[in-house]
């Protein structure tokens, strides 16, 4: 059942009129133009395309929603500077942003985040704070008390309008290069890329379906789905799954709406699909995933969304590459 | 010096109406566009773009040229069927393009390839004729017998005028994209693609340079520039070298006439230095690069090619990504 209005719970009735519309997405596009990349829709097969989103500046979508939020704040509140809480990809996101709009940025990120993403961050110059857990919610807690004490400025991974926007301009190009796209597959984590996904290719191509994908090891969504109400997993458990960048341990609020209203399902991979899937897209697309990255692969490459007749025009997205070189050795070599 | 018009030497006074113009190119562009891909720049830092031809439906650049040629055959020569020699990525373009234009094709292929490359010739039902040694020289002598024998029409690797129109769509690409280009960086192998490059980017961006890169361990192109006229390795010289994709033993002599006339220079690059860029094209840009895919960000990042000043928006050629993955995780693993 869901809580509506209770402080504790996300808001599952929330008023339409706070969804991220097609109009802020397409602003958003328009913000981010020349920071990143229109990403090419590579075929698979006849009937398969990759959107590679790995492909993009740091190496993931995060680039779109970081910077059409950090592009939107006042001067004044980017001369303060701005903080974020990520395992990584939003963290290199933000940093990268900050850089080319001239704000400082302190990032949070967990013990466990990958050197890869850290030497990322760094490479953009941004401060490092590391919280001692991998979980979600400790990090979000260290990075909420820096802006109470330094004023920072909060650049929410996932629960925000402008972030959701942003990473919605992913589904916007879809619906613009592919018009006759019939389904799309969309890695679930906080629920920011996979909520501005959904808004805009079931606002622009109703007919098409819109299918989230989550690691079986880190299934929050699914439950919170099919339950109505956001339902929160410990960092003991989502910690489990080797797909670092879906370990968040609930659906934010506003993704969570974005989703009941605009998601036609959800499916859960396994590990050892999620490794068969980075070979393949090594192998067969010539491409780096990260765990995270592969999922979607892994839902299409397992079956777990059957591409009914008519389904002919199917969208995975790659939606990040940053994997340690060793750990990609690792699971290439089998 | 040059020996014009021997019989067992290149000509390297070949008439200048000879040499693939700008039209044909563009048209070249016209006929390969929905098949081939039109690769985006890739941002590698402030200076520096990537142009990711491993990210072709057959993981390189050879699509290009390939579909080009077999596209522009009559009915009736098609209807005979193709065929070609390559250690691979040609033949699984010409592969490709045959099944999409609906001819037959016979592939003669060394008994070395690697297997991600057999695998991609085969999936796309190709005949393959094995031939028994790593030569360049031996598989084109099976391939050329067949001909005679079985009445098939011959789609060569890169000494074609239509094969290198199809590769020159790469420089146009460029040229287009990013209209301030200051140099490109491309490997050479029989010359195809470094031949169409340079014609496409020197005549439309005179002030541009274009290097070409070889494996210090096939240096048969440098050599031939040096001397004035193609110089032959020995098959068990240019085997030396991992960039399979780089063994051919001398410059086609039409590649030649055209990089004598088109490129600024030639640099050659180490094993060791083929397998760092292959690590830093899979943690920084997320790429999957074959040895010889990456030859060109090897003379990049070693320095061999240095940036001078005013040399802003280079532009470095990634040509392939077939690699096999136990091979590429070894590399990786450093």
């Amino acid at each position: 059942m869901a809580s509506p209005g209770t402080a504790d719970s996300p808001d599952a009735t929330l008023d339409a009129d706070a969804l991220v519309s097609l109009a802020e997405i397409r602003a958003a596009a328009e913000r981010i133009r020349g920071v990143a990349l229109h990403t090419p829709l590579l075929p698979w097969d006849d009937t398969t395309w990759l959107k590679p989103e790995s492909l993009q500046p740091i190496g993931a979508f995060k680039i779109r929603g970081a910077y059409n939020k950090v592009a939107s704040l006042t001067d004044a509140e980017r001369a303060r500077g701005v903080i974020t809480y990520s395992s990584g990809n939003h963290a290199q996101a933000v940093a990268r942003a900050a850089r080319l709009l001239g704000a400082p940025a302190v990032i949070v990120m967990p013990v466990d985040a990958p050197a890869v993403k850290v030497a990322g961050v760094r490479r953009d110059g941004a401060e490092i704070v590391v919280s001692p857990s991998s979980s979600s919610e400790e990090r979000q807690r260290i990075a909420e008390e820096l802006v109470i004490e330094r004023g920072y400025v909060m650049i929410p991974p996932y629960d925000d309008p402008l972030v959701i926007a942003g990473q919605g301009t992913v589904g916007l190009e879809i619906a613009e290069d592919l018009p006759a796209v019939s389904s799309v597959l969309v890695p679930v984590s906080g629920g920011g890329l996979a909520a501005g996904v959904a808004t805009a290719v079931k606002l622009l191509r109703p007919g098409a379906r819109v299918i989230g994908v989550e690691p079986e090891l880190a299934a929050d969504a699914r439950e919170s789905l099919a339950r109505g109400e956001p339902v929160r997993w410990s960092a003991e458990a989502t910690a489990r799954t080797m797909a670092d960048g879906l370990r968040t341990q609930s659906l934010g609020r506003l993704p969570f709406a974005h989703l009941r209203r605009y998601l036609d399902g959800i499916v859960t991979v396994t590990e050892e699909e999620i490794a068969e899937a980075m070979r393949q897209l090594a192998t067969r697309a010539r491409l780096v995933a990260e765990p995270s990255g592969a999922a979607a692969m892994a839902a299409h490459l397992s079956g777990r969304v059957p591409q009914a007749l008519g389904d002919d025009a199917r969208v995975v997205l790659v939606s990040g590459g940053n994997v340690d070189p060793a750990r990609f050795a690792e699971i290439l070599a089998g």
